[in-house]
Protein backbone atom coordinates (compact mmCIF):
# COMPACT_ATOMS: atom_id res chain seq x y z
CA UNK A 1 0.00 0.00 0.00
CA UNK A 2 1.03 3.12 -1.21
CA UNK A 3 2.14 5.61 2.40
CA UNK A 4 0.45 8.96 2.66
CA UNK A 5 2.19 11.95 2.25
CA UNK A 6 3.55 13.96 5.73
CA UNK A 7 5.42 17.51 4.89
CA UNK A 8 7.74 18.53 7.84
CA UNK A 9 8.40 22.23 7.29
CA UNK A 10 11.58 24.04 9.42
CA UNK A 11 11.47 27.53 10.28
CA UNK A 12 14.49 29.56 11.65
CA UNK A 13 14.36 31.96 14.28
CA UNK A 14 14.39 34.79 12.21
CA UNK A 15 11.24 34.02 10.47
CA UNK A 16 9.40 33.79 13.66
CA UNK A 17 10.34 37.00 15.12
CA UNK A 18 9.68 38.65 11.49
CA UNK A 19 5.74 39.07 11.82
CA UNK A 20 4.84 39.77 8.12
CA UNK A 21 7.01 37.11 6.81
CA UNK A 22 5.65 34.64 9.57
CA UNK A 23 2.52 35.32 8.86
CA UNK A 24 2.90 34.44 5.23
CA UNK A 25 4.85 31.30 5.37
CA UNK A 26 2.10 29.84 8.74
CA UNK A 27 -0.59 30.62 6.43
CA UNK A 28 0.95 28.98 3.54
CA UNK A 29 1.98 25.99 6.19
CA UNK A 30 -1.81 26.13 6.81
CA UNK A 31 -2.71 25.53 3.14
CA UNK A 32 -0.74 22.01 3.08
CA UNK A 33 -3.62 19.61 2.45
CA UNK A 34 -1.22 16.31 3.75
CA UNK A 35 -0.26 15.77 7.55
CA UNK A 36 2.08 18.52 8.48
CA UNK A 37 4.41 18.90 10.94
CA UNK A 38 6.42 22.46 11.75
CA UNK A 39 9.74 22.69 13.65
CA UNK A 40 10.64 26.17 14.61
CA UNK A 41 14.47 28.08 15.97
CA UNK A 42 14.43 30.89 18.07
CA UNK A 43 18.23 31.08 19.26
CA UNK A 44 18.28 35.03 18.37
CA UNK A 45 15.46 35.45 21.16
CA UNK A 46 17.19 33.36 23.68
CA UNK A 47 20.28 35.20 23.10
CA UNK A 48 18.34 38.41 23.49
CA UNK A 49 16.72 37.10 26.63
CA UNK A 50 19.84 36.20 28.11
CA UNK A 51 21.37 39.35 28.16
CA UNK A 52 18.63 40.69 29.28
CA UNK A 53 18.81 38.68 32.33
CA UNK A 54 22.74 39.21 32.77
CA UNK A 55 23.69 36.24 31.32
CA UNK A 56 26.35 35.91 28.22
CA UNK A 57 25.41 33.27 25.46
CA UNK A 58 28.37 31.21 24.57
CA UNK A 59 27.95 29.67 21.24
CA UNK A 60 31.03 27.57 19.74
CA UNK A 61 30.80 26.68 16.12
CA UNK A 62 27.39 27.86 15.78
CA UNK A 63 26.22 25.91 18.73
CA UNK A 64 25.25 26.88 22.38
CA UNK A 65 26.73 25.92 25.13
CA UNK A 66 23.99 25.12 27.65
CA UNK A 67 24.68 25.32 31.37
CA UNK A 68 21.51 24.90 33.50
CA UNK A 69 21.00 28.88 33.48
CA UNK A 70 21.04 28.63 29.85
CA UNK A 71 18.61 25.56 29.44
CA UNK A 72 16.29 27.54 31.73
CA UNK A 73 16.59 30.44 29.25
CA UNK A 74 15.91 28.51 25.90
CA UNK A 75 13.16 26.14 27.38
CA UNK A 76 11.45 29.28 28.03
CA UNK A 77 11.80 30.82 24.81
CA UNK A 78 11.10 27.68 22.41
CA UNK A 79 9.14 25.88 24.23
CA UNK A 80 7.35 29.15 26.04
CA UNK A 81 7.07 32.29 23.89
CA UNK A 82 8.18 31.20 20.07
CA UNK A 83 6.11 28.28 20.29
CA UNK A 84 2.61 29.41 21.54
CA UNK A 85 3.33 32.08 19.42
CA UNK A 86 2.98 29.99 16.32
CA UNK A 87 0.56 27.87 17.86
CA UNK A 88 -1.61 30.71 18.56
CA UNK A 89 -1.60 32.07 15.14
CA UNK A 90 -2.30 28.57 13.52
CA UNK A 91 -5.76 28.34 15.73
CA UNK A 92 -6.70 31.76 14.22
CA UNK A 93 -6.38 29.88 10.71
CA UNK A 94 -8.40 27.09 11.79
CA UNK A 95 -5.49 24.64 11.73
CA UNK A 96 -5.52 22.66 15.00
CA UNK A 97 -1.93 22.80 15.84
CA UNK A 98 -0.25 21.53 19.39
CA UNK A 99 3.02 22.54 20.74
CA UNK A 100 5.28 20.15 21.71
CA UNK A 101 8.97 19.90 23.02
CA UNK A 102 10.68 16.61 22.60
CA UNK A 103 9.09 15.71 25.96
CA UNK A 104 5.75 15.91 25.09
CA UNK A 105 4.25 12.92 24.60
CA UNK A 106 7.56 11.24 24.61
CA UNK A 107 7.80 12.18 21.06
CA UNK A 108 11.45 12.54 21.00
CA UNK A 109 14.12 11.04 22.97
CA UNK A 110 17.87 12.32 23.56
CA UNK A 111 21.26 11.64 25.67
CA UNK A 112 23.33 14.72 26.61
CA UNK A 113 26.11 14.94 24.18
CA UNK A 114 29.33 12.95 24.81
CA UNK A 115 32.11 15.55 26.14
CA UNK A 116 34.88 15.59 23.22
CA UNK A 117 36.60 18.82 23.08
CA UNK A 118 33.53 20.74 24.10
CA UNK A 119 31.71 20.53 26.89
CA UNK A 120 28.06 21.71 25.50
CA UNK A 121 26.36 21.27 29.15
CA UNK A 122 22.66 20.25 28.82
CA UNK A 123 22.32 19.81 24.86
CA UNK A 124 20.81 16.34 23.18
CA UNK A 125 21.44 14.54 20.41
CA UNK A 126 18.42 12.27 19.47
CA UNK A 127 18.12 8.79 19.87
CA UNK A 128 14.90 7.76 19.31
CA UNK A 129 11.25 9.33 18.03
CA UNK A 130 8.50 8.83 18.87
CA UNK A 131 6.75 7.97 15.92
CA UNK A 132 3.70 5.95 17.43
CA UNK A 133 2.46 9.09 19.57
CA UNK A 134 3.04 11.34 17.13
CA UNK A 135 0.88 9.42 14.36
CA UNK A 136 -1.67 9.40 16.82
CA UNK A 137 -1.67 12.65 17.03
CA UNK A 138 -1.68 13.44 13.08
CA UNK A 139 -4.58 10.76 13.29
CA UNK A 140 -6.64 13.06 15.23
CA UNK A 141 -6.16 16.14 12.73
CA UNK A 142 -3.74 17.68 15.02
CA UNK A 143 -0.69 19.27 13.43
CA UNK A 144 2.16 19.11 15.65
CA UNK A 145 4.37 21.84 16.32
CA UNK A 146 8.16 21.48 17.33
CA UNK A 147 10.51 23.44 19.28
CA UNK A 148 14.25 22.71 20.01
CA UNK A 149 13.72 20.60 23.36
CA UNK A 150 14.12 17.23 23.62
CA UNK A 151 14.68 15.07 26.68
CA UNK A 152 16.31 12.20 28.26
CA UNK A 153 13.53 10.14 29.35
CA UNK A 154 14.96 10.57 33.17
CA UNK A 155 14.01 14.15 34.03
CA UNK A 156 15.92 15.88 31.98
CA UNK A 157 15.57 18.35 29.31
CA UNK A 158 17.98 19.10 26.77
CA UNK A 159 18.54 21.69 24.26
CA UNK A 160 18.54 20.23 20.88
CA UNK A 161 19.43 21.86 17.30
CA UNK A 162 16.39 22.55 15.43
CA UNK A 163 17.51 21.51 11.76
CA UNK A 164 18.46 17.99 13.06
CA UNK A 165 15.18 17.60 15.20
CA UNK A 166 13.74 18.24 11.84
CA UNK A 167 16.02 15.75 10.01
CA UNK A 168 15.54 13.23 12.80
CA UNK A 169 11.72 13.49 12.66
CA UNK A 170 11.72 13.51 8.72
CA UNK A 171 13.64 10.20 9.31
CA UNK A 172 11.87 8.82 12.19
CA UNK A 173 8.20 9.72 10.18
CA UNK A 174 9.17 8.01 7.03
CA UNK A 175 8.72 4.61 8.48
CA UNK A 176 4.70 5.16 8.30
CA UNK A 177 4.77 7.86 5.74
CA UNK A 178 5.88 9.12 2.53
CA UNK A 179 8.03 12.33 3.69
CA UNK A 180 8.90 15.55 2.31
CA UNK A 181 11.26 17.48 4.38
CA UNK A 182 11.26 22.14 3.79
CA UNK A 183 14.19 23.02 5.35
CA UNK A 184 12.87 27.25 4.96
CA UNK A 185 15.41 30.23 5.35
CA UNK A 186 15.81 33.21 4.30
CA UNK A 187 17.51 32.80 0.98
CA UNK A 188 15.75 30.57 -1.78
CA UNK A 189 17.97 27.69 -1.42
CA UNK A 190 21.68 27.01 -1.34
CA UNK A 191 23.46 29.60 -3.20
CA UNK A 192 26.79 28.67 -5.19
CA UNK A 193 27.78 31.80 -4.75
CA UNK A 194 26.64 33.65 -0.98
CA UNK A 195 27.17 37.16 -2.80
CA UNK A 196 24.79 36.10 -5.56
CA UNK A 197 20.92 35.75 -4.25
CA UNK A 198 20.21 33.99 -7.82
CA UNK A 199 22.65 31.47 -8.01
CA UNK A 200 20.53 28.73 -6.53
CA UNK A 201 22.07 25.41 -7.18
CA UNK A 202 18.80 23.16 -8.01
CA UNK A 203 20.23 19.69 -6.71
CA UNK A 204 23.08 19.15 -4.55
CA UNK A 205 24.49 15.38 -4.14
CA UNK A 206 26.51 14.25 -1.30
CA UNK A 207 29.85 14.47 -3.46
CA UNK A 208 29.72 18.16 -5.21
CA UNK A 209 28.63 19.01 -1.51
CA UNK A 210 31.88 17.89 0.48
CA UNK A 211 33.85 19.02 -2.58
CA UNK A 212 31.53 22.65 -1.97
CA UNK A 213 32.61 22.40 1.86
CA UNK A 214 36.26 21.96 1.37
CA UNK A 215 36.55 24.71 -0.94
CA UNK A 216 34.57 26.93 1.69
CA UNK A 217 31.98 27.38 -0.94
CA UNK A 218 29.66 26.81 1.08
CA UNK A 219 28.64 29.06 4.23
CA UNK A 220 29.11 27.33 7.77
CA UNK A 221 25.87 28.91 8.98
CA UNK A 222 24.24 26.10 6.15
CA UNK A 223 26.23 23.09 7.38
CA UNK A 224 23.87 22.29 10.26
CA UNK A 225 21.10 22.63 8.07
CA UNK A 226 22.69 20.38 5.08
CA UNK A 227 24.27 18.03 7.61
CA UNK A 228 20.15 17.56 8.99
CA UNK A 229 18.84 17.52 4.94
CA UNK A 230 22.08 14.60 4.16
CA UNK A 231 20.65 12.70 7.17
CA UNK A 232 17.49 12.68 6.02
CA UNK A 233 17.58 12.36 2.35
CA UNK A 234 20.23 8.95 3.41
CA UNK A 235 17.72 7.68 5.67
CA UNK A 236 14.65 6.93 3.80
CA UNK A 237 13.25 10.27 3.63
CA UNK A 238 11.54 10.68 -0.27
CA UNK A 239 12.45 14.36 -0.82
CA UNK A 240 14.42 17.01 0.82
CA UNK A 241 14.48 20.21 -0.10
CA UNK A 242 16.67 23.78 1.04
CA UNK A 243 14.15 26.91 0.16
CA UNK A 244 13.37 30.56 0.61
CA UNK A 245 10.07 31.16 2.63
CA UNK A 246 7.79 31.82 -0.46
CA UNK A 247 8.69 28.16 -1.34
CA UNK A 248 4.99 26.74 -0.45
CA UNK A 249 3.57 29.72 -2.50
CA UNK A 250 5.84 30.31 -5.41
CA UNK A 251 5.89 27.27 -8.23
CA UNK A 252 8.75 29.13 -9.49
CA UNK A 253 11.28 28.72 -5.97
CA UNK A 254 11.65 25.29 -5.65
CA UNK A 255 14.98 25.83 -4.02
CA UNK A 256 17.68 23.30 -3.56
CA UNK A 257 16.62 19.82 -3.74
CA UNK A 258 19.24 17.12 -1.86
CA UNK A 259 19.76 13.87 -3.66
CA UNK A 260 21.64 10.62 -2.64
CA UNK B 1 -24.51 4.14 30.39
CA UNK B 2 -22.54 4.94 33.50
CA UNK B 3 -19.66 7.78 32.40
CA UNK B 4 -16.18 6.81 32.92
CA UNK B 5 -13.67 8.69 35.86
CA UNK B 6 -11.89 12.11 35.38
CA UNK B 7 -9.72 12.85 38.02
CA UNK B 8 -8.46 16.87 37.75
CA UNK B 9 -5.47 18.05 39.82
CA UNK B 10 -4.60 21.80 40.48
CA UNK B 11 -1.54 22.21 41.88
CA UNK B 12 0.39 25.56 42.54
CA UNK B 13 3.28 26.96 41.67
CA UNK B 14 4.50 26.75 44.98
CA UNK B 15 4.29 23.42 44.71
CA UNK B 16 6.45 22.99 41.70
CA UNK B 17 9.17 25.20 42.70
CA UNK B 18 10.11 22.38 46.04
CA UNK B 19 11.32 19.47 44.36
CA UNK B 20 10.57 17.10 46.97
CA UNK B 21 6.83 17.74 47.48
CA UNK B 22 6.90 18.05 43.63
CA UNK B 23 8.53 14.72 43.24
CA UNK B 24 5.80 13.08 45.33
CA UNK B 25 2.77 14.80 44.11
CA UNK B 26 3.70 13.46 40.48
CA UNK B 27 4.64 10.26 41.63
CA UNK B 28 1.19 9.92 43.63
CA UNK B 29 -0.73 11.68 40.47
CA UNK B 30 0.98 8.56 37.96
CA UNK B 31 -0.55 6.18 39.91
CA UNK B 32 -4.01 7.32 39.89
CA UNK B 33 -5.54 4.44 37.59
CA UNK B 34 -8.38 6.60 35.73
CA UNK B 35 -7.59 9.07 32.86
CA UNK B 36 -6.26 12.22 34.37
CA UNK B 37 -5.08 15.81 34.05
CA UNK B 38 -2.96 18.12 35.66
CA UNK B 39 -3.00 21.78 35.60
CA UNK B 40 -0.56 24.15 36.94
CA UNK B 41 0.33 27.88 38.45
CA UNK B 42 3.98 29.61 38.75
CA UNK B 43 2.72 32.90 39.20
CA UNK B 44 5.81 33.86 41.98
CA UNK B 45 8.56 31.97 39.40
CA UNK B 46 7.29 34.66 36.98
CA UNK B 47 7.41 37.88 39.20
CA UNK B 48 10.97 36.80 39.92
CA UNK B 49 11.79 36.46 36.25
CA UNK B 50 10.20 40.02 35.77
CA UNK B 51 12.49 41.43 38.41
CA UNK B 52 15.66 40.06 36.60
CA UNK B 53 14.50 41.28 33.39
CA UNK B 54 14.15 44.72 35.68
CA UNK B 55 10.15 44.58 35.03
CA UNK B 56 7.82 45.69 38.04
CA UNK B 57 5.36 43.02 38.99
CA UNK B 58 1.60 44.98 39.03
CA UNK B 59 -0.69 42.25 41.19
CA UNK B 60 -4.02 43.59 42.38
CA UNK B 61 -6.62 41.65 44.50
CA UNK B 62 -4.56 39.05 43.86
CA UNK B 63 -4.46 39.12 40.01
CA UNK B 64 -1.91 40.57 37.42
CA UNK B 65 -1.75 43.32 35.66
CA UNK B 66 -0.79 41.58 32.17
CA UNK B 67 0.71 44.01 30.00
CA UNK B 68 2.88 42.94 26.97
CA UNK B 69 5.71 42.28 28.63
CA UNK B 70 4.33 40.67 31.41
CA UNK B 71 2.14 38.08 28.93
CA UNK B 72 5.32 37.04 27.09
CA UNK B 73 6.91 36.59 30.59
CA UNK B 74 4.29 34.94 32.16
CA UNK B 75 4.42 32.61 28.90
CA UNK B 76 7.37 31.70 28.72
CA UNK B 77 7.72 30.79 32.82
CA UNK B 78 3.70 28.80 32.39
CA UNK B 79 4.05 27.03 29.16
CA UNK B 80 8.13 27.11 28.95
CA UNK B 81 9.56 26.46 32.01
CA UNK B 82 7.10 24.97 34.61
CA UNK B 83 5.02 22.85 32.16
CA UNK B 84 7.82 21.55 30.86
CA UNK B 85 9.73 20.48 33.56
CA UNK B 86 6.56 18.88 34.89
CA UNK B 87 6.14 16.94 31.85
CA UNK B 88 9.78 15.86 31.75
CA UNK B 89 9.90 14.62 35.44
CA UNK B 90 5.96 12.60 34.79
CA UNK B 91 7.64 10.87 31.46
CA UNK B 92 10.33 9.65 33.24
CA UNK B 93 8.16 8.00 35.95
CA UNK B 94 6.34 6.71 32.28
CA UNK B 95 3.25 8.56 32.48
CA UNK B 96 2.68 9.91 29.62
CA UNK B 97 2.56 13.45 29.47
CA UNK B 98 1.62 16.01 27.24
CA UNK B 99 2.08 19.76 28.08
CA UNK B 100 -0.72 22.24 26.61
CA UNK B 101 -1.97 25.74 27.03
CA UNK B 102 -5.26 26.70 25.88
CA UNK B 103 -3.73 27.22 22.89
CA UNK B 104 -2.78 24.03 21.46
CA UNK B 105 -5.28 21.55 20.50
CA UNK B 106 -7.76 24.39 20.74
CA UNK B 107 -8.25 23.29 24.31
CA UNK B 108 -9.49 26.70 25.89
CA UNK B 109 -11.07 29.63 24.64
CA UNK B 110 -11.20 32.94 26.36
CA UNK B 111 -11.32 36.51 26.05
CA UNK B 112 -9.60 39.39 26.94
CA UNK B 113 -11.36 40.64 30.50
CA UNK B 114 -13.55 43.65 29.94
CA UNK B 115 -12.75 46.64 31.84
CA UNK B 116 -14.05 47.56 34.71
CA UNK B 117 -12.67 49.38 37.81
CA UNK B 118 -8.78 48.05 36.70
CA UNK B 119 -7.59 47.27 33.20
CA UNK B 120 -5.94 43.88 33.46
CA UNK B 121 -4.58 43.59 30.15
CA UNK B 122 -4.07 40.22 28.25
CA UNK B 123 -6.34 38.57 30.76
CA UNK B 124 -8.47 36.09 29.90
CA UNK B 125 -12.06 35.27 30.77
CA UNK B 126 -12.83 31.54 29.32
CA UNK B 127 -15.33 30.88 27.21
CA UNK B 128 -15.13 27.60 26.09
CA UNK B 129 -13.63 24.40 26.81
CA UNK B 130 -12.08 21.85 23.68
CA UNK B 131 -14.11 18.88 25.47
CA UNK B 132 -13.72 16.89 21.87
CA UNK B 133 -10.02 17.57 21.70
CA UNK B 134 -9.07 16.73 25.07
CA UNK B 135 -11.22 13.71 24.91
CA UNK B 136 -8.72 12.89 21.82
CA UNK B 137 -5.86 13.48 23.86
CA UNK B 138 -7.26 11.33 26.57
CA UNK B 139 -8.52 8.33 24.33
CA UNK B 140 -5.16 8.07 22.81
CA UNK B 141 -3.92 7.49 26.87
CA UNK B 142 -2.22 10.99 26.72
CA UNK B 143 -2.07 12.68 30.18
CA UNK B 144 -2.71 16.33 29.67
CA UNK B 145 -1.14 19.12 31.37
CA UNK B 146 -2.41 22.56 31.60
CA UNK B 147 -0.46 25.50 32.37
CA UNK B 148 -2.36 28.96 33.02
CA UNK B 149 -2.17 30.36 29.65
CA UNK B 150 -5.44 30.42 27.16
CA UNK B 151 -5.99 32.19 23.88
CA UNK B 152 -8.79 33.83 22.01
CA UNK B 153 -8.88 31.91 18.79
CA UNK B 154 -8.00 35.16 17.19
CA UNK B 155 -4.13 34.73 17.58
CA UNK B 156 -4.09 36.15 21.34
CA UNK B 157 -2.77 34.79 23.74
CA UNK B 158 -4.35 34.95 27.20
CA UNK B 159 -3.02 35.30 31.27
CA UNK B 160 -5.60 33.06 32.92
CA UNK B 161 -5.70 32.13 37.02
CA UNK B 162 -5.10 28.21 36.79
CA UNK B 163 -7.59 27.83 39.29
CA UNK B 164 -10.30 29.35 36.68
CA UNK B 165 -8.62 26.97 34.29
CA UNK B 166 -9.16 23.20 36.68
CA UNK B 167 -12.80 24.68 37.47
CA UNK B 168 -13.55 25.30 34.00
CA UNK B 169 -12.06 21.88 32.49
CA UNK B 170 -13.66 20.07 35.30
CA UNK B 171 -17.01 21.67 34.53
CA UNK B 172 -16.54 20.81 30.40
CA UNK B 173 -15.08 17.54 30.82
CA UNK B 174 -18.25 16.66 32.83
CA UNK B 175 -20.13 16.37 29.66
CA UNK B 176 -18.22 13.28 29.10
CA UNK B 177 -16.52 12.01 32.60
CA UNK B 178 -17.53 11.69 36.14
CA UNK B 179 -14.99 14.53 37.55
CA UNK B 180 -13.30 14.53 40.27
CA UNK B 181 -11.13 17.91 41.34
CA UNK B 182 -9.01 18.22 43.12
CA UNK B 183 -7.26 21.72 44.64
CA UNK B 184 -3.67 20.89 45.99
CA UNK B 185 -2.28 23.62 47.86
CA UNK B 186 0.12 23.74 51.23
CA UNK B 187 -2.40 23.79 53.53
CA UNK B 188 -4.26 20.32 54.66
CA UNK B 189 -7.60 22.20 53.62
CA UNK B 190 -9.88 24.80 53.85
CA UNK B 191 -8.82 26.21 57.87
CA UNK B 192 -11.52 27.32 60.53
CA UNK B 193 -9.05 29.16 62.01
CA UNK B 194 -5.57 30.01 59.38
CA UNK B 195 -3.13 29.72 62.71
CA UNK B 196 -4.62 26.10 63.22
CA UNK B 197 -3.50 23.35 60.79
CA UNK B 198 -5.58 21.18 62.70
CA UNK B 199 -8.94 23.07 61.97
CA UNK B 200 -9.59 21.91 58.35
CA UNK B 201 -13.33 21.99 57.86
CA UNK B 202 -14.71 18.75 56.57
CA UNK B 203 -17.53 19.77 54.66
CA UNK B 204 -18.17 23.37 52.96
CA UNK B 205 -21.17 24.60 51.49
CA UNK B 206 -22.23 27.89 49.50
CA UNK B 207 -24.10 29.32 52.63
CA UNK B 208 -21.45 29.07 55.06
CA UNK B 209 -18.28 29.91 52.72
CA UNK B 210 -20.07 33.01 52.12
CA UNK B 211 -20.68 33.68 55.99
CA UNK B 212 -16.92 32.67 56.33
CA UNK B 213 -16.09 35.62 53.69
CA UNK B 214 -18.44 38.32 55.40
CA UNK B 215 -16.71 37.62 58.76
CA UNK B 216 -13.19 37.74 57.16
CA UNK B 217 -12.51 33.75 58.04
CA UNK B 218 -11.22 32.56 54.86
CA UNK B 219 -8.17 34.12 53.73
CA UNK B 220 -8.53 36.10 50.51
CA UNK B 221 -5.62 33.84 48.97
CA UNK B 222 -8.45 31.11 48.88
CA UNK B 223 -11.18 32.73 46.94
CA UNK B 224 -9.57 32.12 43.63
CA UNK B 225 -9.68 28.46 44.12
CA UNK B 226 -12.90 28.25 46.21
CA UNK B 227 -14.37 30.59 43.87
CA UNK B 228 -13.40 28.15 41.37
CA UNK B 229 -14.36 24.96 43.71
CA UNK B 230 -17.93 26.40 43.71
CA UNK B 231 -18.54 26.86 40.21
CA UNK B 232 -17.47 23.27 39.19
CA UNK B 233 -19.46 21.59 42.00
CA UNK B 234 -22.84 23.82 41.00
CA UNK B 235 -21.93 23.20 37.48
CA UNK B 236 -21.85 19.29 37.37
CA UNK B 237 -18.80 18.47 38.99
CA UNK B 238 -19.54 15.09 40.72
CA UNK B 239 -17.05 15.82 43.55
CA UNK B 240 -14.64 18.63 44.26
CA UNK B 241 -12.46 18.62 47.12
CA UNK B 242 -9.58 21.34 48.61
CA UNK B 243 -6.50 19.38 49.85
CA UNK B 244 -3.33 19.23 50.65
CA UNK B 245 0.10 17.94 48.82
CA UNK B 246 -0.37 14.25 50.81
CA UNK B 247 -3.96 13.54 49.21
CA UNK B 248 -3.21 11.32 46.88
CA UNK B 249 -1.57 9.27 49.18
CA UNK B 250 -3.11 9.34 52.66
CA UNK B 251 -6.12 8.37 53.32
CA UNK B 252 -6.50 10.29 56.32
CA UNK B 253 -5.88 13.75 54.92
CA UNK B 254 -9.48 14.07 52.49
CA UNK B 255 -8.94 17.53 53.02
CA UNK B 256 -12.61 19.98 52.58
CA UNK B 257 -15.20 18.82 50.42
CA UNK B 258 -17.32 21.66 48.77
CA UNK B 259 -21.14 20.77 48.69
CA UNK B 260 -23.76 22.42 46.45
Amino acid sequence: MKKQQLSILKIGGNIVNDDPTCHQILSDFKKIKTPKILVHGGAKKASELMRKMGLQPNIIDGRRVTDAATLEVVTMVYAGLMNKKIVSRLQAMDCNAIGLTGADANAIQAHRRVVQDVDYGFVGDIDEVGTAHIHQLLEADFTPIFCAITHDKKGQLLNTNADSIAAHLAVGMSELYEVKLIYCFEKDGVLLDVNDEDSVIETLDKKTFKKYKISGRIHTGMLPKLTGAFFAAENGVQEVVVAGTNVLSNPNKKGTTICV
